[in-house]
């Protein structure tokens, strides 16, 4: 699928009202995640304003024909990971489906029956994650986070060529909302021979969106590059909690390790490739000098069409400003385009090697910073590792994460001519670590 | 459970003959795994010399009784994760339950009809893998490995503080005796100033144990050390796989990815921590001057039985040799000792943030080497990074594993008064490239 149809028509309005206007779910989004109420068996939604239309339910009244009926009935188990398995016809088939009976009035009553109000619904991860890998494209971090450490030559000669990444922790992936208790670990003071264990006293985020991947390949078969961008089934908000004294001693020579595998927190709801698509833009042009990518790497369409007009905000609320009644402060705002590589590069590169991609594994991109203050992914770029607090609105200052603080990741498709829509919240509340 | 019973006796014997004196799977093992027949569904199983209890079929029989009947039970399934999410108690009771009905004659016939040869019986993972992760502590590989990179210091500064680890693809773990075919990616000569993308001409193995977890811990949660011996299944042998050129290339700074992503064998035994019992031994004292491990990874219990007498071996048989007739040439022998930290030790670490391990998932000990060349667990050590081949008995030569080339790991739990018990296959054969 490239283009737009009729789901996307800005024209086209709901008769769930609350849709009409939403932020992030009018009816040009209708984004895929499972939800249960309590004492529920968790199962697929899709998000229309404050309501989920209930898959499961609709799938079982026969709401739906053909190939969107195929999908619904994929996505009535507790994780999605059958519907990202099917090919992309029968999940645009269930889109175009539902946008038509969400907005067609006729079919009010035969629909309500399957929705469920949102604020009663407790949401999960969209699907069991088989494996998550974290990428490192966000070029602007990788350089602001290199001149740190090495002021003369922030980025390593391989940057540019390999879209670099390493395997995350799979078991450590929780749906916004859940709290995140503070890590401890081995760190090393700069002036210290010897290690302590304790709680981090450097706790991060890192801004990256996410992709959650459909159908994969086979073991030992690579993906083209041609190929590679039917196989994403959509985009998520992904907080990659880090806890930067632990990463620092840990990290030589292999990597980030339990530094980030405490907790990564991602917005519930699939924003799919086909509610993505209006809002697909080329990726911009390298700067003079940079190589251009090894050719497995390399292809017009997605050099035309592969970056996302993504507006990405993240938002701190201490304590005090939530007891103040003082609103999330920004901390910063960039455009998702300060990615190096496209996500189809990054589904071609990880499979490259033959590595198996499995319907419901989860990409994250890399922090993604601007090249200035005003939207940097992470507080160790904005603090300039520690040494410059922010001043927040009610007087605190922070470099680092504190007990209490909330963290809000934020993202907005924005394309003049079409409804704009969002991921929905993304939201850790830092906890004291375990007594 | 600590200590030895009488399933551990030596003067026990099977009515099944190929059992008694067999080198992996006498009557004192009794592995467990996953395995099934052309067209029949997996489920658990147990060895017993040349053939398998059928677990599923005898917990549908009621051969069992009380918690073992419950570990049959779980065991009955397509992956042991049941199983392994049990306590000990019920898979100690499986295990002499069987012991018990293996060596009673009396009770031949009512067993019998649940064997079958191994002979006939595909292998598959014992458990479906949620999260691998690869540490880094056998003490001479790192030491061997530095050498080659840092002659002048060739342990960095937290080596001996940290375990050091890395998460791992667990979609790309394979039972013994799927092939490995040939990775690409890229890579850069020692004198060229851009990569090219093409096979690795540098693939090789790594000799490893693997552990499978069974109880794990809570997502924010850590695991004490007393209590992390306990949630340790058992034991397997685990190939690395490796591309050393693609790994020089994309390792920096997030660590190896698509150089270890592409294939890792294991044998698909669990060799439970039960049958292992006998050849706990006290973990070697560190050399003079290394620091005491911190508090939170330090236990007399586990240093004085968290070791294990495993003899480890590595062979090689190309294709020409196979044509010929020629065995498998040894590369290397040694004792699992070699390893810095006990499996305690590393997954008491790997939960200290928090980090949520499960049931089934694995955890891979790191390349285990001798300090000399008799026991080097890879290619890049033995050969000194390429520049010293290894002389095959038909005259063949190895810097690197060719195409065609079957590399054998072995292991065997060894020590006087107690029969020895090993680990089964853990094979793999290079193909080519994916054309």
């Amino acid at each position: 699928m490239r283009g737009t149809d009729e789901t996307h028509d800005p024209a086209r309005v709901s008769w769930v009202d609350s849709a009409n206007g939403h932020a992030d779910f009018p009816i040009q989004n209708l984004p895929l995640g499972v939800f249960s109420r309590p004492g529920e068996a968790p199962r697929g939604g899709m998000a229309i304003g404050e309501r989920i239309l209930d898959l499961a339910s609709a799938a079982r009244s026969g709401l739906f024909d053909g190939e969107a009926q195929t999908a619904a009935e994929a996505a009535s188990g507790p994780a999605l990971n059958p519907l990202l398995a099917l090919a992309p016809a029968p999940r645009c088939a269930l889109r175009r489906a539902a946008s038509a009976l969400l907005s067609d009035t006729a079919r009010r009553s035969e629909v309500e029956v399957h929705l469920v109000e949102a604020s009663d619904a407790i949401m999960h991860l969209p699907a069991a994650i088989g494996d998550y890998t974290d990428f490192y494209a966000g070029v602007h971090h990788a350089m602001n986070v290199g001149r740190l450490f090495r002021p003369a030559d922030p980025l390593l000669p391989n940057y540019k060529h390999v879209p670099i990444g390493y395997h995350g922790r799979a078991s450590t992936v929780v749906p916004s909302g859940r709290t995140v208790r503070r890590p401890s670990g081995q760190t090393r003071a700069p002036d210290a021979s010897a290690p302590t264990f304790g709680p981090t006293q450097r706790l991060d985020l890192e801004l990256e969106l996410g992709v959650w991947i459909a159908q994969g390949n086979r073991l030992g078969e690579p993906l083209s590059i041609a190929e590679a961008g039917s196989r994403i089934a959509g985009l998520t908000l992904l907080n990659d909690w880090s806890a930067r004294d632990l990463q620092a001693w840990e990290y030589q020579p292999l990597g980030p390790f339990l530094a980030k595998s405490f907790l990564t927190t991602v917005s519930p709801w699939i924003v799919t490739a086909e509610a993505l698509e209006p809002f697909r833009i080329a990726q911009p042009a390298r700067p003079e000098g940079d190589p251009a990518p090894l050719p497995y790497l390399w292809d017009e369409a997605d050099q035309a069409h592969g970056a996302f007009a993504l507006e990405l905000e993240t938002l701190i609320q201490t304590e005090a400003m939530r007891k103040a009644g003082v609103a999330p402060h920004r901390l910063g705002v960039g455009p998702a385009t300060n990615l190096y590589w496209t996500m189809a590069q990054l589904v071609t590169h990880h499979a490259s090697n033959g590595c198996g991609l499995n319907p419901g594994d989860l990409l994250g991109s890399g922090t993604i910073s601007t090249p200035d203050d005003t939207g940097m992914g992470s507080l160790l770029e904005l603090t300039r590792g520690g040494k410059q607090p922010v001043v927040l609105p009610n007087g605190e200052s922070r470099t680092f994460l504190e007990d209490g603080d909330a963290l809000h990741l934020r993202g907005r498709a924005v394309r003049e001519g079409f409804v704009s829509i969002g991921f929905g919240e993304c939201v850790g509340v830092i906890e004291p670590e375990t007594a």
